[in-house]
């Protein structure tokens, strides 16, 4: 079986370390500090960007990309967007009139160490920066390829992903959804955009179609397995290790795939899932170990 | 002189309307209503983008689009995209953190007619949809022009554009701002993206850089004239031409120009840049005669 392929457990470490490393100097070039009068709002830009996060969606572009041979700086700088852009989803997610949360990757919430207005605006400019990075020539030399990636990833960040999503999420307070109304909002609010990061590096190597399918497959089971183990872990992590406020879904009555499925069933759905993603990876061979790796770790992770 | 050619005093009354009958068409079709969870998030982008406003960037679009014999639809759909950005920034502006303002073009502001999670999410998603529209097929057969849109609406909008403009209005309260830091808040805030609305259709065109200059350079100074004249409105004007609360720049302590230079003379200021304005378009004939009105319609307008 694919997961069986683990031969160096520490390789995918260091891979996601160094692809880490390496989305986090594009962050900060992208980013540049200021001395203008709007200074503030590019501190709390990379207060929100820089120095945190798993990097997992940065990860899967860098990863995808190298299957197709895509120039690393290309690849970066697509992984700098989409870590933009889910740094502005967690900066107005964690604001008072959302889920309100003071605390995000172990330091004070955008809104907390800034304040509402300035994280409001950061999370704006973030999300702007993002499609202007994407639409740059440095990003690839086709213009055609810069455009798919805008689209792409716009599919994944506006009203019938990301933001789509976190409606759906917010409404959901105090409901009783089913497994498949969870399910689609899994799908808008954190499996687009990770598929997206999957998709990335193909579009960025121009892959032809039936390889294409089969990474945007990967990424959607991939995604699917992310957002339940994140279920599983917020009812069983503490706040420590997750760097963030645990036991909260429950705590806002919200549905979660382990209100539906109990805690077990859930994780083991998470498992199928990630077995699912790395089933899709087969006729890249040993180049796609890592992204098989990837998926195991999506469903064993401690955070 | 160039803003004494008017000779039908309704023409540009007429082609205000018909872009705004354009856009509006282009806008419900853009984001169309639907019967899933996320209706209430669409709902609001509806709300918030249907049914207001003068559209005035919207008729820049489509006019200088129409100097170089640009397809319709595909202006009509960059208007869209620049008015769903400007709808976005007038969502958040009127957030309680931001301005808390109650009233936008003479009905409730977003956040009062919905609440303020849905009224974040749907400036949201309508930045998001703001940027797919510019980089989709439909806007441009021109890969390399959709990019340019984007690249160009992004600098407009985000940290060195709008979203700057309005950090810097934010840290502005209670301080005294010089004319020079007032002109560049001014620049940022609004007028980059009345100046990219004026450039979209000479990149719709794909206009040779000379004719781009001065298209630039009329949007530049349009703009300035617009916002000193804003501040002219907002010291003389009442709520219910303008829509929305009035006096309020003064209330909250705000430098305008018109504190610094005085109510005639700001005014005068905003004529001068109507002059200018209109003085840049000289090479463009009759053909420009719209685009030299709408400059004298900006320092004449009562709302």
């Amino acid at each position: 079986m694919a997961l069986d392929l683990v031969k160096r457990p520490d390789a995918l470490a260091e891979a996601m370390a160094e692809a880490a490393r390496l989305v986090e100097a594009q962050l900060d070039a992208l980013i540049p500090a200021t001395e203008a009068a709007e200074a503030r709002l590019i501190d709390a830009m990379r207060y929100a960007t820089l120095g945190g996060g798993k990097r997992l969606r940065a990860f899967l572009v860098m990863e995808t990309a190298k299957l197709f041979t895509v120039n690393t700086t290309c690849a970066a700088r697509v992984a700098a967007a989409v870590e933009m852009l889910h740094a502005y989803s967690l900066v107005h997610d964690d604001l008072p009139a959302m889920d309100d949360d003071d605390l995000r990757r172990g330091k004070p919430s955008c809104h907390k160490a800034f304040d509402e207005a300035t994280a409001i605006l950061a999370g704006d400019a973030l999300q702007t920066r993002a499609f202007e990075v994407l639409a740059e020539e440095d990003t690839h030399a086709d213009a055609e390829a810069r455009c798919e990636l805008v689209t792409s990833f716009a599919y994944a960040a506006g009203a019938r992903g990301m933001v789509g999503g976190q409606m759906i999420d917010m409404l959901a307070e105090g409901k009783t959804l089913s497994g498949p109304e969870i399910t689609r909002l899994q799908a808008l609010k954190t499996g687009r955009l990770i598929q997206f990061s999957a998709e990335a590096g193909a579009i960025l190597g121009r892959a032809p179609q039936a390889q294409r399918h089969f990474i945007a497959a990967y990424g959607r089971e991939l995604g699917g397995a992310f957002q339940i183990y994140d279920d599983v872990l917020d009812e069983e992590g503490d706040a420590a290790a997750l760097g963030k406020t645990a036991g909260k879904d429950a705590a806002q009555g919200k549905a979660t795939m382990v209100s539906i499925l109990g805690l077990e069933r859930a994780r083991a759905q998470a498992e199928h899932l990630a077995d699912q993603a790395a089933a899709h990876l087969e006729s890249f061979g040993e180049r796609a170990d890592l992204l098989r790796q990837l998926a195991k770790f999506t469903v064993t992770r401690k955070s």
